[in-house]
Order: structure tokens, then sequence, then C-alpha cells
């Protein structure tokens, strides 16, 4: 048995998400497929990050464990000709046993792209969060990022939790927030040890909302301590929420980047926020 | 009656092209059962360039004549809330009865965005074109540049026209071609007075065939100096392709850019290839 760790985008507006259901309308399902018809046996995949119906991929990480050897390249070329065009492996690598997607990743980076402007966008529909403001109206980010601030650090993020969260602790320690406007589109990303069911897109929400002048920035800050899903706004559209990145023990060598192929070429290729 | 003219964008990946259809699956269909529904009365659309099936756009302008009488704000709304998601109008002006979406325009812009890469990129799927070459593998971008340099200035250019186009005359005005790499990615602007059926795509069918060593950069001009398509590289995919801006005379203030909307912002936003 080898394990191998595999590197994959995917349109996340094709699928009910990542994890396996009986329907089988799944990125899980839909890889698990392909991977098995080019190992020729069931291989199953363990994920660094399960994302919602509707979020993108583009630097999504697995591993497996298959008898079958190949070289990496075999590995991308070959299951990526049983998979549909919305999911793509961008790369392979053998790793040692102790590796692991899930259990091992001590940081995920995730991208939220907004774009604010009167008239929908055809062109990144499914793509991008959408708020419809009027001509000449924008977000206060200025706001926002004070807002954001609170959120730093070791919390207890009950506030942002989907009621369906699966995990066993709400305690979190977020890393960063960024916020970059430029023109009419706002770019976000969170890095945190790890996020909570639904916990972006209910930051988001948040963040717009503050953004908007609907509540002031210190009002986020009694949201977290309050820790009650109630307070907060609404859950934003995933549409634009990408899970960008997955960072593990540098003895594995997993990439991190995947800058070749981001949708948002020359803001994501090279980091929207850096 | 008024005459208006309105500016949109649309994904092309779900039309079958412009132009109206017995099947009434393209944009002209679309656009047209849309805003007769908004004004209640049938209207017709004159429209700057017909494209292609797969054929996007970020800055097609049609004109319409109409009884109706709403600001240029209620139009765009209310005209977008009978379209689907993928054709967005952006704006509309009252312009007097001498404006021609098609006669008076004197320039067109078509940009085509083309991956390279070893493996497939799901969220540019349908929206950029494709060009699969191992790891490592790049196109000469130099080879290219320098044989797009005889296409400059007014040709006939026969050898780059589909069976099935309707212009009156092979014979064009090639004001400018900029190629700019950007890692594996490589942005092509066509600027021109006006673009033949599959113009655009059989160029870049060419030029990626210098840019990838098949032929020596002289070829395009043999190509292009004998008149004949069957000389010519195969069609290009259309799915890169981008109708990205119409010009005319100063006096009817049309707008050109939609900088706030392109889906490759950062690049196509601030153009590309300025």
């Amino acid at each position: 048995m080898t394990r191998i760790a595999l590197g994959l985008h995917y349109d996340g507006a094709a699928f009910s998400g990542w994890q396996s259901q009986p329907h089988r309308n799944t990125v899980q399902d839909r890889l698990e497929d392909a991977i098995g018809q080019f190992a020729g046996s069931r291989v199953l995949t363990t994920v660094a990050g399960r994302t919602d119906t509707g979020v993108h991929a583009l630097g999504q990480v697995i591993h497996i464990d298959t008898e079958l050897t190949r070289e990496p390249f075999s590995w991308v070329r070959g299951v990526n000709a049983f998979l549909p065009p919305s999911i793509s492996l961008q790369w392979a690598k053998p790793v040692d046993d102790s590796f692991h997607a899930r259990f091992l990743a001590f940081e995920r980076m995730y991208y939220y792209a907004l774009y604010v402007g009167p008239h929908r966008v055809p062109l990144v529909h499914g793509r991008a969060g959408y708020l419809m403001l009027p001509p000449g109206k924008g977000l206060d980010v200025d706001a926002m990022r004070t807002a954001a601030g609170c959120l730093l650090g070791e919390h207890d993020f009950s506030a942002f939790r989907a009621a369906e969260c699966q995990a066993k602790s709400p305690v979190k320690t977020m890393y960063d927030i960024t916020l970059k406007a430029d023109g009419d589109w706002l770019f976000v990303r969170f890095r945190a040890s790890a996020f909570l069911h639904h916990m972006v897109r209910n930051l988001m929400g948040c963040l717009v909302a503050v953004g908007r002048g609907r509540n002031p920035p210190e009002w986020l800050a009694e949201v977290l301590a309050g820790r009650n899903r109630a307070k907060a706004a609404p859950t934003f559209m995933p549409d634009g929420l990408y899970l960008a990145g997955v960072k593990y023990p540098e003895q594995y060598q997993i990439p991190v980047a995947d800058t070749a192929a981001s949708l948002f070429h020359g803001v994501f290729a090279n980091d929207p926020v850096a």
C-alpha cells in the first residue's frame, strides 16, 4: 500500500458540496468513481476541508491508499480522464503513512470574492458573491477591517457556527483576515487553524452588514462574545467562496499554492491581498 | 419613438451565439423576449457584433427603437429582471436617430484568454481557451508577436474567413494585436475596423501553431497573402473569446469599457495588454 496526496480544483456550483451522499452528486462521489476507474478498484478519499454546496476549491488536498504504482503525472492525467470538466486534479505526491490530509492540516486559507455594483455580471455568475448597491454606493471597507480585528486569535466561534456543524470544538484560531478593495470588487482572505461549518459565510454576512452601515464595527465583537448564532447576520451566499490552500508540516512538502489556475487571474494568482 | 443604446455582458457558453434562430436559444432571442416583457410590446434589436456559439461579451452594444419612456437605470434594472443570469444589461443611453449600433461602429476589440498548462482548470471551463502542454513547456510568444506583425493594416483576410461569412467585403483594417504572457496565461487583444466570421478564432489557431513551433513566423504572411482558408490552421475553440468593446464617433458618448465586471479581474479590468 502506498499513500498518495492529491491536489485538486473544482467548481462547486455543479455539486452538492464535498461529502458523499446517496444521490452521489458530490465532489467526493465523482472523484472516488474516477479514481476507482483509473485504479481498477474502489478507493476511499480523506479530505482536508469539507466544502458546502456551491463552494469552490483551488487548493483542496486529499489522500488515498492504493496498491497501484504509477508516476505522479500519470495519476493526474489518468484520473482526470474520468472526471467531468468541473473537477480536476492538479498534482499527485507519494507521502509516507504518517501523512493525513485532515488531521495534519494546521492552516486552511479561504478567499471570498465579492462583486459590488448596480447590476449582475454574467461572466462571474456562480463564481463570485454579488451585492447589489446603487451606482456610486460602496462598502465601508475600513469599518469592515476594524470589525474583523476582534476575530483574530483563539476564540469560541459558536456565533458563526451552523447547527449541523460536526466539529468537536467551536474553538479555533484565526491567524489573519485581510480585505482588499479593487474597483467594484472586494476580496477577503481568511487564514485559520480550521473553520466551523458555514463559518466563513457567516463572517462574510456580518462583515457586509458592517460595510453597509447597518451595524457599527463594535457590534461584531459583541456577536462573537455572545456565542449565539441568532445574533449574527444571515449566512452569505456560497458563490464567491474558495478553499484556496491548506498547510501541512514542512517535512511532507505538500504544494500550497496553485498559482497557475485561479479564476481571478492576476488577483488570486499573485495573492490578491499580499 | 426614442432610440436607445444598450450595453450588455453575456456568457456565451449558454447560447447558440447572438443571432436569432428558430429554437430561440440565442442571446438575441432571450434579450428581445426580455425587452418585450419590460416594454409591453415586441422590440427588435440591432447589434454591433454578432458573436458565435460559445463566444462571450463584456462590451456588446445594441440599439432599439421604443415608445416607452423610462430612466436609463430603470431600463437596465427592468430588462435584467426578465433575463437569465447568463445575460445582463450594464447601461442604457438615449441616442439620436442617427445612431446605429452596427453601421457606426468603427472599431471592435476582442480578447482571447488562453490557459496553457498540463491540466484542465475547472474554474475557467468555458471561459478560457485551453492548450495542454507538458510541465515546463510553453508557447514561444516572441515568435507569435513576430508572426502577428504581418496582419497589421488593411488586408484581404479571406484566409481567416469562415465559409458562412456574410460580410460584404473580406478587406478589413487591423489596428493592433498585442500579446501578453502572464504565468500560465496568454492574453491576446485584437483591435480592428471589423472582423469576419471566425476571424479571431482562425487567427488564434495560426498564432498558436507558430507559438508551438509547428510553423515559422513567416508562414502567417504566406497564409494571409494566399487568401485560402484551407492553408490556415484549424479554427481555435470559442471558450476564451470575448467581445470586449466597440467604438463609435465621440458625439454619441457611448461607454467603451465595462471595467467593473470582467471575468479576468485585475487583468482585463485594467486592460491586460496595456
